[in-house]
C-alpha cells in the first residue's frame, strides 16, 4: 500500500499547525505571489534582501528560499550571507535558479551558491536543472523548451553532482536525492499560462522543508498539495486571471481528506 | 449622537473629489497592491525611490509615504530626502514601519526616520509600534505575534513619544495623538490571509491625510472606510484569493450611505 | 473595405504561433501585471535588469521594452547596454516613458535613450508624449491631466522629431509614423482603474512588434486586442480588481473572430 498521500498530508498539518516563518531572498516579478501562496498553505513570508539585515532575519526563520530570477550581483552576496547563516543554524534552503543556463549570470551565479553552501533542495524546471548537471538544454529566456534525456536521470545526476535534493517540476514532477526517487503526477497545464507559478512551487516546497527534515518527503508533499490545488482551481476557471485567484482559494481550503484522495505520488515507499 | 461615522463619510467624498496624489517609497512586496487600493479609494498613486527624483516628485504630490518593507539603505536615504521636503511642503508624512523589531536594520531605520522628520500618523501593527515604544512585543518576520500590554496605552505612549498620530491596526484598530483617541471596529479576519493589506491600510490612512489635515479623524477615517471594505469583500469570498480581488471592488463601490451606516467608530467625539 | 481587422487578427496569430520572447527592463509597480498579459497574449516575457546580464538576455530575445515606471540611475545605464545590443540584432526596442514630464530624472531619461538609441515604438498616454514633444503638458505623478492640442498632431510631432511610431493611447488611441495614422476606438474606462495598464499595452504592443516589422501595423493590432479584452472584461466585472482579473481571461481567450468583429480601427489604410 501506498502511505506517500497520507504521508503528505501530515507534512501539510505540520506546516499549518506551526506556521513556520519562510525567508525569501527572492525576484521582483512573483514576490507578491510567492508571499500570498505562503499564506495560503499557513506558513508566513517574510521578503528581505538588505545585507545589513538578512542575517538577522534568517535568524529568525526555519528556512531560506535563494531565487535567481531577477538577480544582481549584490543580490547574490546578501543571498551567500544569508545562506551561511542558513547552514550554521541548520535550517534548509531552497534554492530556485530561475534562468539557469539562460545566462552566464544566472547560470554562474547558481553554481557558486551550490558550491558555497549546503543547499538542501533546488527546485527548477528541466532546462535549469539540466544546464546545471552539464546535460544539453534548449532555453528561451526563463522558460524551458527542450532537454536532451530522461527527467529522472537528469534530476539524479543533478542531486548526485549537488549532494541535494532536486525537485524537478513538468507535467510530471520528480523529487530525488539520488537514490530514492518520488514522482508527483498532479498539477495542470494552466499552471504554465501564470507568471510565477514556478517560484510559488519553490515556496510551498519550502515551506515543507521548514517542518519535514527528510527533504525527499518535504519536496514531495509539497508539489503534490501545491498541483492538487492547481487542479482544483483549473475546474473554476475560465482563463489564466481566474485561475490565480482560484489558486490561492484551493490551496488555502484544501483539507486532509482531499489531500490525501487526490495525491499522485508514485515511485518510492514513505 | 456620534457623528463619527458621518464625519468619516466626508473624508472619503474629498478623496474622492480631489483626487490627491499619493508619492510611495514603498517595499517590492505589495506596491502593486497598494497602487491598486489607492486608486480604488480615489486618490492617485506614484511610486519614485531614486533619490535624483524623489524630492521633485514630493513637490507635486500631497501626502508622502515612508513603508520599510523591502528597505536597503540606500532607500532610507531616499526617504529621508523625500521627508525632509514633505515636511518644508507641509504636507503630512505617513510611516509603514514594516518589520521594526524583526531586525535592527528596521528598528534604527524606523527611528532614524522618526527622530529627523515629522512624521503625521505611523501606521503599524502592535508588535511594531510596542517594539518601536520600547515595550516588550514578540515578532516572527513582519508579523506581529504578541504584545505585554494594553493596546491604547500602548499606542498613546507611542504617540506621546514621537509626537505623532499612532493608527494601530488590529481585531480593533486604535487611533490616537495622545490625548484622543478613536476605536475602529471594522474589519475582517481574512485581511490577515492576504499579503499588503497592512501596508494597503497605510496606504488608504495617506490619502485621506493628503485631504484632511486632523491627523485622528483622516486615519479613523480611512480605517474605518477600508475595514469596512473588507468585511463586504469577505462575503462574497471563498479564500483568500478572491477576497484580495474582491476587496478592490468593495472600496472601488463604497457609497456613502454603506459607509455612514457601516462604520464602527467609537472612543472620541468627532 | 477596412481589411485593418484582418490585417490586426493576423498579427495576434503570429504572436500566438511563434510565442516571442520579450525581454523587458521595467518598473517594479507593474512587473507581474506585464509578465502575465505578455503570457495571456500567446508571448514569453522575461525580466532581466543587471548589467551582467542584459546584453546577452536581449541576444535571445525577439523585442526588448524599456519602461520607466520606477527608474533609477543604474537602471538607464542597463537599458543602454541592452538598448544597443537590441539596435545591433534589429529587434524592436519599445520605449515606455512613464511619467516623463513629471520629474527631470524621467523626461532626461527618456530623451537620452531616444537620443541614443534607435526607439521602433513609443507607447505613452499623451501627457508623457506631449512633453517629451516640447508641448504643454499638465501631468500629476504619472497621470496624464491635460494637453493643449490635438493628439493626432502632438503624435505625429513626437514621431517626427524622434524617428519612432507614436503609439498613444486614450479614449481613442492614436498610432502613427508621422506619415501613416491610425486610430484605435478600443479600450474601456475601466482600464484606468487599475495600476500597470498602460504598462501592459507596451507589453502587447512589444510582443507584436517581435513578429511583425511593420510597427504601425503591430501596434494598431496590439492596442485593438488588448483594448477589446478590456472591453469584454468590462462587461464581467463588478470593480476594479474583478476587472483585472478578466482582463488577463479575456486577452487569453480572444478569437480571431472576436478581434476582427470587433476591433475599431480607423484612419489609414492597411
Amino acid at each position: 500500500m501506498n502511505n506517500a498521500p497520507t504521508n503528505a498530508t501530515e507534512v501539510i498539518a505540520k506546516v499549518r499547525s506551526r506556521r513556520p516563518l519562510v525567508h525569501h531572498i527572492t525576484n521582483f516579478v512573483s514576490m507578491n505571489a510567492v508571499a500570498n501562496i505562503t499564506l495560503c498553505l499557513g506558513a508566513l513570508p517574510v521578503m528581505a534582501h538588505a545585507k545589513e539585515e538578512v542575517e538577522e532575519m534568517v535568524d529568525a526563520a526555519s528556512a531560506l528560499v535563494l531565487n535567481l530570477g531577477t538577480l544582481w550581483p549584490d543580490q547574490v552576496d546578501a543571498m551567500l550571507m544569508a545562506g551561511r547563516r542558513a547552514n550554521q543554524r541548520n535550517i534548509p534552503i531552497v534554492l530556485d535558479p530561475v534562468g539557469a543556463g539562460a545566462t552566464q549570470l544566472r547560470t554562474k551565479s547558481a553554481r557558486l551558491l551550490l558550491h558555497e553552501l549546503s543547499i538542501a533542495i533546488v527546485r527548477g524546471n528541466m532546462a535549469e536543472i539540466a544546464s546545471l548537471a552539464g546535460v544539453e538544454a534548449k532555453i528561451s529566456g526563463v522558460e524551458s523548451l527542450s532537454v536532451v534525456g530522461d527527467a529522472g536521470d537528469i534530476a539524479s545526476q543533478f542531486a548526485e553532482k549537488y549532494h541535494c535534493v532536486a525537485a524537478v517540476t513538468g507535467a510530471v514532477d520528480v523529487v530525488t536525492d539520488g537514490v530514492r526517487s518520488m514522482r508527483v503526477a498532479n498539477g495542470h497545464p494552466m499552471m504554465s499560462t501564470v507568471t510565477g507559478t514556478g517560484c510559488m512551487a519553490t515556496a510551498v516546497v519550502a515551506a515543507c522543508a521548514a517542518v519535514e527534515s527528510d527533504c525527499v518527503h518535504a519536496a514531495t508533499a509539497a508539489l503534490a498539495a501545491y498541483g492538487l490545488a492547481g487542479q482544483i482551481a483549473a475546474e473554476r476557471s475560465r482563463g489564466p486571471g481566474t485561475f490565480q485567484v482560484h489558486l490561492y482559494d484551493a490551496l488555502a481550503e484544501l483539507t486532509e481528506d482531499t489531500l490525501r484522495a487526490g495525491a499522485q505520488i508514485a515511485g518510492g515507499t514513505w
